[in-house]
């Protein structure tokens, strides 16, 4: 009988523990070079290596630029960075399928616009919503209800949606290069936060399960909540108003709002990003800015406008933003050159 | 030359870890009652013991009521739960003394209230304020100026500032015993979030150093911060318009939005905390709700008006309070009875 069978059954449990503990440890002190690739789906290339490097100078202690753990923060937009938002949003797909699903309710809403639009499939109708339609839509499907019905809405959705030109679940369309740079980051101290100009609410129904990113660690916009007490328990009621915007300008307020600290690293992929990487790469000491762009029109969607792409209204990366790209130094990440594989299905 | 010497140096180094971390984990499994004492500022009695064995019902695996670290929330209301709030909020305190740090720049305030009545030193006239008055004394010392010079100000003032009865910084007059509170329970897993109706931008310059908790998790009100573009450097601009009262709902509201998970145990000791205590212990399984009494006229100050202790304006604890309470099974804190020693410099 060895020392550690003379210990009791929990001790012994515990002390096993330990063991592990320092075989884990041995194993993380292995040399980069021996270790298996952490980004697996990218091509090697000056953009994966700028990556690494990165994440080398800012975790390795003594080096000029090393932070410490706590203020390791990486950011993400969602739509068009990681995942994808063509022909819609994701979140446009669930509020035009629950104007569907709450039709029966709304018999006027045949003879009513937008809502008959929608419901006729109207699509080039639809292409030509406003801002006030689409605020009407969101108002309708969005609001109205308690925050857990509305999470328990997305979630019964989420494995029912589909992409309307890729035919897939919309959780199924994650890039998995994002995954990876999520994981290589997380594995390096950091914590990685979705900094997004979609709902909150909505993306926190699947962000663990999807990026394995938690509840806290998902800014975005958001309408106005209000406590009441429904059938003698407290509940938080959706309103149909605006709270926060977190696009353009306001993903950086959201980022100091809610996190309070300036992020090292964000990734990012149209116009509403710029702030976002304008106040990461300002701060002090390394900073990294990237910026997907989709230039992949056989294995996902071509838009731009920059560098002569397609147009697009949804996720524009215009000719202003590569400039700024250029001028600041953000590294452009293309899709066909970077990206050896986009999905994880693939 | 034992097996550990004969590793490398660096993985010498790492093993060695590994033993550490395998006796740090045998030490854990020590029974609790030949451990240290985590809460030695509190008097033995049933509300110590509630605290402990409500940890220990959610921490310890197997258990009905178990829950997993990453859903470990437990939230602090900040004014009379973790520091003084008498004779006036330490943030109230701020505000008056930044009134007269600025009032040579505004010669005019000589001759305009509030800020007349401020800079003579008139208590009587002071302790009139309408909410109007405060407001434009909030609004023109915290507005008008960038986060980051905001927070630089706070900092200044702090070792500067005075609790005009108890003659010490205000960082200075925190509760001993709810800091050992936050500490048993991040030992034990839990995640610690000040919940404050207080300035969010404020709390957080502090909260590190005095509560060991970081600034993405101080959820607090907040006035309205724009991204500007400051001899071409990107800033946060305060603006004099409140953006989010953190307050009575908006604590639930709050905790909702920034962290998007109900606490399993929320600390208090006002009618602006009932909210938050009803939508922590609403939840299912072992939830805690706590408030603060603060019936200790010597050591510190005895206020209500529940349980006929003097009226205040400054974090009343009222009779509807302490009847919420009673029918909701919250622990009310005698800081007489349950607290040993009241702070860290006694």
């Amino acid at each position: 009988m060895t020392g550690i069978h003379r210990l009791g059954n929990p001790l012994r449990h515990v002390f096993a523990r330990g063991i592990v503990a320092a075989f884990s440890l041995l194993a993380a002190a292995v040399p980069l070079a021996a270790q298996t690739d952490p980004l697996p789906s990218w091509n090697d290339g000056a953009t994966k290596q700028a990556i690494v490097d990165f994440v080398t100078a800012v975790t390795t202690e003594g080096r000029p630029d090393y932070v410490a753990p706590a203020d390791r923060i990486a950011t993400f937009d969602q739509d068009g960075t990681t995942w994808v938002s063509h022909p819609l949003y994701g979140q446009a797909l669930f509020a035009l399928d629950r104007v569907t699903a709450m039709a029966p309710d709304h018999p006027e809403w045949k003879d009513t616009e937008p809502f008959k639009s929608v419901l006729s499939g109207d699509r080039i109708a639809m292409a030509k919503f406003t801002e006030k339609d689409w605020m009407e839509i969101i108002a309708t499907t969005h609001a109205g209800m308690s925050t857990a019905d509305f999470e328990a809405i997305v979630a019964d959705w989420l494995p029912k949606s589909e992409n309307p030109v890729l035919k897939r679940p919309v959780t199924d369309l994650v890039y998995q290069p994002m995954i990876e740079v999520m994981e290589y980051l997380r594995d390096n101290g950091f914590r990685t936060y979705i900094v997004t100009g979609g709902g909150q609410e909505f993306v926190r129904v699947y962000a663990q399960d999807v990026y394995g990113i938690p509840p806290e660690q998902v800014v975005g916009s958001s309408i106005v909540t209000k406590y009441a007490t429904v059938d003698g328990k407290p509940a938080l009621m959706r309103e149909p108003k605006v709270f926060f915007i977190d696009d353009g300008p306001g993903k950086a307020v959201g980022i100091n709002l809610f996190i309070g600290k300036r992020p090292l690293i964000a990734f990012g992929n149209s116009d509403g990003d710029k702030e976002m990487l304008q106040w990461t790469t300002d701060g002090p000491g390394a900073r990294l800015g990237l910026l997907v762009l989709h230039d992949d029109a056989e294995r996902e969607f071509a838009y731009g406008p920059a560098d002569g792409l397609p147009d697009t209204k949804v996720g524009t990366f215009s000719q202003a933003l590569m400039d700024a790209a250029k001028g600041n130094g953000w590294i452009v990440i293309s899709m066909k050159g970077d990206w050896k594989r986009i999905f994880a299905f693939e």
